[in-house]
């Protein structure tokens, strides 16, 4: 009897050796995680996690004020002083929140939305530049003798910290405003099918649209200049070389791109590109009592998830009402994640929260339809659990988002400044309603569903291969080493229709002075 | 008592439910595998077998006349008849061995090969004729309700079959003459940085190989409309519909590319290409005894791999000679696919075998190099088990697939025609000797062998995936919907260029114009 209690001991010992060998790797890596704030984190967060758990040692570099990033039981946070206070960044952040309910004229939209950028681009690379030349953090960094660094290159700080540390990246993104990334990854982006940012057209363009998004396409890349001018002073002054930002996130080793073809249209790719597109969706978790309470007391008619993102969750008491009224005409309960003045007439039938359990709600059995603001996050976990959406689309990337989603029949886009009680409605009834738009819904999810591996598990899986083999110089085009003319092969081109000049020149030389001596010989025979 | 061995039993039975669910389908599907004789049946036999194991009804077609294609248990086989006989295929594949061993001079090289190309996909249009108007096979076919085709689109019998009875179809293959996979999917191939088939170069070129690639560029495109003019020609006429082959191909699902970058160069994909290089490439078995024993008998010095393909096991008598009187002067041990005339005086350290257990024979750690024509299969095989390689590339695309590997640092080339026993002996003691071609290798290999799911899982995975959603229209670029103009923007830029010379014209008229006003006012004023 002991020995068959020892050999049972012995056996889960081998079982638990096993196991743990096989759900870990042999050895942890050291990973630098460098984040961009707002949802931008949170998707990353879910990445960080995994590789935390994979027992990966994780260090999380944060600027000492910022909204959303928290540090974990999982992984050490490093903060570093930047000059932007905690109030600055709260009024800042209120001001733009007021602004995003403004109407702005129509041309003046895009001047303002670059301008925007700008301001947050130099207020990043204000905060980039206190941890860069902050000597005594940047030497414990370079002596933690990391094996990577995972970084979103929206923002400059983690590339050229890569680059100053010598160490291979990892970029975890949606994309980078006017293209960078497919510039920098050298990924080719022919205009005729692939719709420019902010350019309202699909993949399918009439001639119309085909020059306005060829024109779009020669504007983003005088905007990349002007955007990344800070950006490539930085990268330069600081690494002491004639480098531009895009030259530099052009070394990443793996690009992780948060999204897949449900939500963007087909178009080439990089060997080193790996889409992840709904890492954040995840199986949803049981609601508390409460919110199931209230979920289930919808009956048939279900309930409409509303959540304007991470960084929106108030709004002036006009457009509020708006909702409000609105919300008191339909059947369904709606959840809506709103920390803004509460009217004394809230209908029945809305619950307000400070915060909602956004994936476990959509992945409820009654949730009919979903009002978003179009982040790429929320967008994809409506796609993942397939429930129609009203779109309301506030600033950055969303316009485009939202239009993508409205192209494949599964949602409906309303505009925030124009919205009045009776079109959401009206909006509401259409998604919840019309079958086609719960059928399309379902399809593209069950599409975007069926993927032979995880995004989680995807975005480890390449994060550990970098590890390993120390980068993914194996996947890095010849591109690289080409300039723009070369890349395109104009100066090859400009040199055989030289030869061809050449050659029609001396041929037609040829020709007239065998012309003219013919002549010279018959006109001398004629003469004699 | 009774009671726990039903319960046991009850569990049992659920278990292997469960187990069954999950290995197989719920429903298997019904494939149409149309394969492409010699090695590319070979690899594409290991996902026919896969899906077949999966559950998935298989139907292979095949010629009458074939050469290694068998049939399987696994999976039910149907002929058609061909005009060619066995006998007329047996000399015509004995012309091509011999062939292969005559030495063409340099210049005539690629017109014979493009020769020997066209008669090959002559006979082939032929043969692919007697199935397409075979009514009663074709109206069984029908009958038959595939889910899909699995094809090969080398050759053109499948995706014509595919298109006719309104099927999605799978792709296998490595690539298609003249770079009509990428014409077709849609891929962008820039000739600066993508070396054409043949052009000698790698994807790092000077000014004068990126010229020769340019030109080489442009004579493909001409190649290909000779080249598939029988193709295009079959296709219209059979399919009633103004169609070209490429067209046709384009219509492609997905496609399963038997590369990856640690043979190919690092180049732009399409969504719908899935990358499983080294499908073909398994755990090796072990040997037969008798096998073992010669290869254990190696002691330190370990055993040379030695075969030419699946078409070539023999040559002529004189070429024999060099090998074995270089096999005799190296102390490892050769095993060698030979099926020739066999001299008086075969060392003994040499073994030669009808047919070689070449994955097996590789991966055994007494492998300790790899003579081979560097057909993929090969190549694939040397790479995933780390042998380093000396490469005799015979014909069709060995040229290229050799420079790759060469390329890489892990191979010598060695030219057929001018071999000699001592460049042999010289090649297998640099790759044996030289730790730098193993150490190179079982880098390569460790790279190649790190993926996150195995090629066959990937392809089944896929193929699954078309048979689900019937299709794979999400990942199909708007690029189709373009002619060569409007995909290059050319029609776009023609406009523009219209509009400036209109404007520019317009200014100057207008200066002019002003001009002359001014002019003629001021000639007055004199005048007055």
């Amino acid at each position: 009897m002991l020995k068959k209690g020892w050999l049972w001991v012995l056996g889960s010992g081998l079982l638990l050796l096993w196991l743990s060998a096989w759900l870990r790797p042999a050895q942890g890596g050291r990973v630098l995680v460098m984040p961009v704030e707002g949802s931008h984190w949170l998707s990353m967060k879910v990445l960080a996690t995994g590789l935390a758990q994979r027992g990966h040692n994780i260090l999380l570099l944060v600027p000492e004020t910022n909204i959303l990033i928290e540090s974990s039981e999982l992984f050490r946070t490093e903060t570093f002083p930047v000059k932007i206070s905690k109030e600055e960044l709260s009024t800042s952040l209120k001001g733009f929140q007021e602004g995003v309910f403004k109407r702005s004229p129509a041309l003046m939209d895009i001047v303002i939305q670059v301008g925007h950028l700008l301001n947050f681009t130099g207020m990043q690379v204000e905060g980039c530049e206190s941890l860069l030349y902050n000597k005594p953090l940047m030497q414990k960094l370079k002596e933690e003798n990391f094996d990577l660094v995972l970084t979103d290159p929206f923002l400059p700080c983690g590339p050229i910290i890569a680059t100053a540390l010598g160490l291979p990246a990892v970029y975890f993104l949606r994309g980078i405003p006017c293209g960078l990334d497919m510039l920098a990854s050298q990924c080719p982006s022919p205009p005729s099918y692939v719709p420019r940012f902010q350019s309202g057209s699909t993949d399918k363009m009439t001639f119309v649209e085909r020059i306005q998004n060829f024109v779009m396409s020669g504007v983003e890349l005088v905007l990349c200049r002007i955007m990344y001018a800070s950006f490539d002073e930085l990268a330069s002054r600081y690494l002491d070389a004639d480098l531009t930002y895009q030259e530099i996130i052009g070394r990443g080793a793996i690009w992780l791109l948060r999204y897949d073809f449900t939500f963007e249209y087909p178009r080439p790719l990089m060997p080193n590109m790996v889409l992840i597109g709904g890492i954040n969706c995840r199986k949803s978790a049981e609601l508390s009592a409460e919110v199931e309470e209230f979920v289930k007391g919808s009956g048939e008619h279900g309930i409409v998830v509303f959540s304007l993102g991470s960084l929106v969750s108030s709004m002036p008491k006009e457009k509020a009402a708006i909702f409000f009224k609105a919300f008191s005409m339909i059947p369904q309960r709606v959840l809506w994640r709103y920390t803004g003045e509460i009217p004394d007439d809230v209908p029945e039938n809305v619950k307000l929260m400070k915060w909602l359990p956004q994936n476990d709600l959509l992945g409820h059995p009654k949730a009919k339809a979903f009002i978003t603001h179009g982040g790429t996050h929320g967008i994809y976990e409506g796609i993942c659990h397939g429930v129609p959406m009203v779109m309301l689309p506030l600033f950055g990337d969303q316009g485009d988002n939202v239009h993508r989603v409205a192209t494949r029949g599964v949602g409906v886009v309303l505009s925030i400044h124009d919205i009045t009680a009776e079109t959401l409605v009206d909006a509401l009834n259409t998604v919840i309603n019309d079958s086609s738009y719960k059928q399309r819904m379902e399809k593209l999810s069950a599409i975007h569903n069926d993927r032979p591996m995880q995004p989680l598990d995807l975005a480890v899986y390449w994060t550990e291969f970098v590890m390993r083999h120390k980068g993914a110089d194996h996947l890095r085009p010849a591109a690289h080493d080409l300039n723009w003319l070369q890349y395109h092969s104009l100066d090859v081109i400009g040199f055989l229709l030289f030869i061809v000049l050449i050659i029609t020149l001396a041929t037609f030389k040829c020709c007239a002075l065998c012309w003219r001596r013919c002549c010279r010989k018959s006109q001398k025979r004629k003469e004699d």
